[in-house]
């Protein structure tokens, strides 16, 4: 039986996965994170879990196809990292370095990012298209752009940073990467709360929200009970990044748009907030385009890193 | 010696390329494009005449491998055509005719403005980069993507088409797809045009721009005299077009950004209207990507089409 390695670095743990070649995820564990002195304890600690882990199981290195990992930062197409914001690392050849820990093992590294939306392609929202566009509505607004079964890494690494798309050109505040208008601004969990409060302190409408608990998940929970000031946040909401979905789609043509992160637990109630503002502007070509929930939730990235070693 | 063979076809001619399988151009001719007849001598009258260049040259089917094909509609991962507005085809599998007609010689097919992205990535304003946008300013606002030395071919068929993504929310009148505010309708030669009316029944500001002779060439001819109304058109259309390329970086990554079609025999001048808004709305990980003029004019469909046949 032949095996890989899908392994997720955040800046506080590591998630882990054992999957088999056919993409079952035979089992998954975590360990922490260690960022301090420039995070020069990751990859050994990932390189002995996985050994001890091949230990366990009697896994030769021979039934192992690869180990993929992904990163928080940009990676480019040969495992390189520049820099990274939460891990301590500066340059890393993580490719290289994980590789010589393990022996030789093949390993591929991405975006973490860009690698959930490869699991969901493989496994999630996606399964069975290979052209998918992925957002995660999460604290930011990230994203993966799958194109013919492979993400588009760019020529940086920093490939599929929707959430940093100019969405309005009037906005004054500015967003965390110090531009103005990006649609994170505007569709991430902090962007809706920062809508509804902009909102409730403008007009003085009735409603069931509940002015000193603001937060995207407030707001959708009261969509759910049909509050109109609620709907009418999360409209404003679904202009934004619906109409910049069709910008998306009239360059990259998915099948289908996936849409995960922790708003996206609202579940089905939003994507016609999405979808409507997005038929209205799409392209002709792109009018059948699908949208999707995320399946994976915080798998996806382990999936996602797996897959990056299945592909030849 | 090995060759190919690249084809553009046209509503009018049908360009063809014999090229070595190193990239030189070896001979390059056209033929007229029979529309009639629901187009149903088009691929007939190239086969024939690849055919005649093989014979004149003691080109055996052994030396060729194969024969790239660029069409201007959406065409598929599997060289299939469902509709096209100027050839009188419907439905249409070019690549498993025209292979038919060539006694099983490899044909590979792609949209034309994509199949001229390619072109310019090889031996072109893109050359020597793997990760390249193209935007080509003719009477629409055509494009391709080109993602790992691959054209970005999308689900339909219909990847990177720059001229529809929109820009202006406000715009009231409509486009040729049927949209309003896009790309298209700012930045062609007829959307420039259209911004120097519009400026002009709007001002009276003095300028050397006749009313009764406006295009792109001749506002960007006046701005080579700088002339300051024409500048102030340039500028307008350089905002849109250049805040639609820092969206599309933040999605691609490219390392090049090409422009080329007519508007672009505008020359040098052309850049910085461009790069300048560029550069003020990039996203940081996109601030070095290049600008470039494309070097190919004409034939940048045939080296493209050519390139087709030449990755494996």
């Amino acid at each position: 039986m032949e095996y890989c390695f899908g392994v997720d670095i955040g800046g506080t743990t590591v998630k882990m996965g054992l999957f088999s070649a056919e993409g079952e995820l035979i089992h998954k564990w975590e360990i922490k994170t260690q960022t301090q002195n420039e995070g020069e304890r990751i990859l050994p600690d990932v390189a002995e879990s996985i050994l001890r882990e091949m230990d366990e199981r009697d896994i030769t290195a021979g039934q192992v196809l690869g180990v993929g990992v992904g990163i928080p930062a940009p990676v480019n197409s040969e495992g390189i990292v520049q820099n990274t914001a939460n891990l301590g690392w500066g340059y890393k050849d993580v490719k290289g370095e994980l590789s010589k820990l393990l022996s030789g093992l093949e390993v591929r590294a991405g975006n973490d990012a860009n690698v959930a939306a490869l699991g969901e392609m493989w496994m999630g929202g996606g399964q069975g298209r290979k052209n998918v566009v992925m957002v995660t509505l999460g604290t930011g607004v990230g994203g993966g752009i799958i194109h013919n079964g492979r993400i588009v890494v760019g020529e940086n690494g920093a490939g599929g940073e929707i959430g940093h798309i100019c969405v309005n050109y009037e906005e004054k505040e500015k967003c965390g990467c110090g531009k103005t208008g990006c649609l994170e601004q505007y569709a991430s969990a902090t962007g809706i709360a920062r809508l509804a409060r902009r909102r409730l302190a403008k007009y003085h409408e009735q409603t069931i929200l509940n002015r000193e608990d603001i937060s995207a998940k407030t707001v959708f929970d009261a969509v759910k009970k049909k509050d109109e000031v609620a709907i009418k946040i999360a409209e404003e909401f679904g202009v934004y990044l619906g109409h910049a979905l069709a910008n998306i789609a009239v360059i990259f043509d998915p099948a289908v748009i996936v849409i995960g992160g922790g708003v996206s637990r609202a579940g089905e109630v939003l994507l016609p907030f999405i979808e409507k503002p997005f038929r209205e502007r799409a392209f002709f070509a792109n009018q059948n385009t699908e949208f999707a929930l995320a399946m994976l939730g915080n798998d996806a990235g382990i999936y996602g890193a797996a897959k990056l070693v299945l592909d030849e």
